[in-house]
């Protein structure tokens, strides 16, 4: 077992981000590689390895925080690093394809800091290779798992994929009667499923039981809602050169946490906010700012960061044995103290 | 072994589909049912068992070729019809699952005689109900069939369904330029690729080794070419009647093996056609009846019912031990004898 001690657990995250896409990307490159021309050249291209003509660059792949608390959860199992790495792997397909399909469904045009792979390619193309990505995931963990672990890992990731649907169903159609239950249950299927996978498929590649895997999901599915409601934050409050997310959340209405807790606060700020979010048009400069004010005044903000905080906690606390998952308790660390 | 003596062989095939179909339905409706709302409803839409409103109808599912043949590839190998049902299932989940995303991508507004799911709910919730049904063809081989074969099941199936996104690339960009082998190489990926899974898969179900599994996954890209020949004759000489197709394919240009045939023909009527295909409106009907005589003229439905008969033959040829086969036999027969 590894411990946080050799850098001090304010650089142990970095180090664990690090060591999962270096555990990563040589089987991501192999799975993808695989694919028939053109999916794999826009396969690569969405994971920043090439441009849209195919050449090498060096561009975003994502933070890998999936890949890294499923490899951390196999290591708090007592297994090696590189034991939970089919799973890290499909974990990471699975997030890229729904990412390529959201992309489309919202029309977002950037990913990554660079155009969405519709954005070059079109929707169409986009369908094809987050389709593709998709059934990449289930084969990674088919090919590189042993038989009796495949079956169960992959009946778990093809049920998270039902919930990462679900939860991109919520998120275009929200509401603005909606209460802080329906943005939880929203978190819960576009973040937490996910991240509850990654840390109980990570546990079964260690060879772990059924009481501790799922006390594994628990933890991922905790931390996932805290990073969701953090991102949250972020889309209101980020820095956008920090956090990469060009466009305010509030100019496009959305409904997330801050948002939805200020509107169903019974307060004066309450009300303007509605007014607000009531016109059909994407807010102004001027208007997201007075958003942003008002859901600060209606308490918005500190609730979600007390939200946050509380399922940072839930997560360490259904930790089995917290002495051996000191990686995961600094990935932990790492979605609490994300800015914002 | 069932053999094909109590009914005659041309009762067959519309018996081997109903057994197909019975043996089916639950496994389908537990799957599908399992879904959480509104995919469930969705999908269900989508399989002719609800109305958009989730009220029971009786519209047409689809005729379970692929399940019938997964059915028959395991009674050929000595298994049980039941043995092959995760196999059935899972295919029939796919082929869905991509005619859902197709109709997207294609603007399809019309499946099965009722509108597409897309035209009903939209393209977002359309795409996520074909991911949906992805999901769960994986989960159905998981859940039902013994680890060791669930494994090398899904590795198939994810396999082929990288064949289907790229058959369906290539069907998006075909071009005028196209020659017979692009056609065969877009019927391999669109139509062969599954029946030779479904074929390869019920084998599988029943036991059987590599080298019967292969031959039966030739026997179904065989069949599946000769599906795929004569759904295109049908889509411009069929009876809209019988064959359920609204629309001639020649309307929206598309580039079919007995158009591409016709056009690489060398012939008067090719460059007669060719301008008519040059034009970018759809075909007005005296032209939709002009070009389907000039295909007829340069050679292109006979070479097609050429082609098809060979395929035919082909599959035959490649079954392993032809006196066990007759489900399978029956089944090409129903293929190459569709109307037109």
């Amino acid at each position: 077992m590894t411990t946080a001690t050799s850098s001090g657990p304010q650089h142990r995250p970095a180090e664990l981000l690090a060591r999962a896409r270096t555990i990563l990307e040589p089987v991501l490159r192999e799975s993808v590689g695989a694919l028939p021309e053109p999916l794999r050249r826009m396969a690569g291209y969405h994971f920043g390895w090439w441009d849209a003509r195919g050449a090498a660059t060096n561009a975003d792949s994502g933070k890998a925080l999936r890949p890294a608390l499923a490899i951390a959860a196999a290591t708090a199992c007592g297994a090696l690093p590189t034991a939970a790495t089919p799973a890290a792997a499909a974990v990471e397909l699975v997030h890229n394809f729904t990412l390529v399909h959201d992309d489309v469904m919202d029309a977002d045009e950037n990913r990554r800091g660079r155009p969405a792979v519709w954005k070059v390619w079109g929707t169409t193309n986009a369908v094809l290779v987050g389709d593709a990505l998709h059934a990449l995931a289930g084969q990674v963990l088919a090919q590189q798992l042993p038989a009796a672990l495949a079956a169960a890992a992959i009946d778990r990731l093809e049920r998270t994929v039902v919930e990462l649907c679900r939860g991109q169903y919520l998120d275009c159609c929200s509401k603005t009667d909606w209460d802080i239950s329906d943005c939880e249950r929203m978190a819960l299927g576009k973040t937490g499923a996910l991240m509850g996978c990654a840390c109980a498929m990570g546990a079964l590649c260690a060879g772990a039981g059924d009481s501790v895997i799922a006390a594994l999901d628990r933890f991922g599915r905790n931390l996932g809602l805290a990073f969701q409601f953090i991102d949250d934050l972020i889309g209101i409050w980020g820095d956008p050169e920090v956090s990469g997310k060009p466009t305010n959340d509030l100019a496009h209405h959305k409904l997330s946490l801050p948002v939805v807790a200020a509107l169903r606060s019974g307060t004066p700020a309450a009300r303007e906010l509605a007014n607000l979010y009531r016109s059909e048009k994407s807010l102004s400069a001027p208007d997201i700012a007075r958003a942003a004010a008002l859901i600060e005044l209606a308490g918005g903000r500190q609730l979600t960061r007390r939200v946050a905080d509380e399922r940072v906690a839930a997560a360490i606390a259904a930790l089995p044995d917290r002495s051996a998952a000191a990686d995961l308790i600094a990935l932990a660390y790492l979605v609490a103290h994300r800015c914002a």
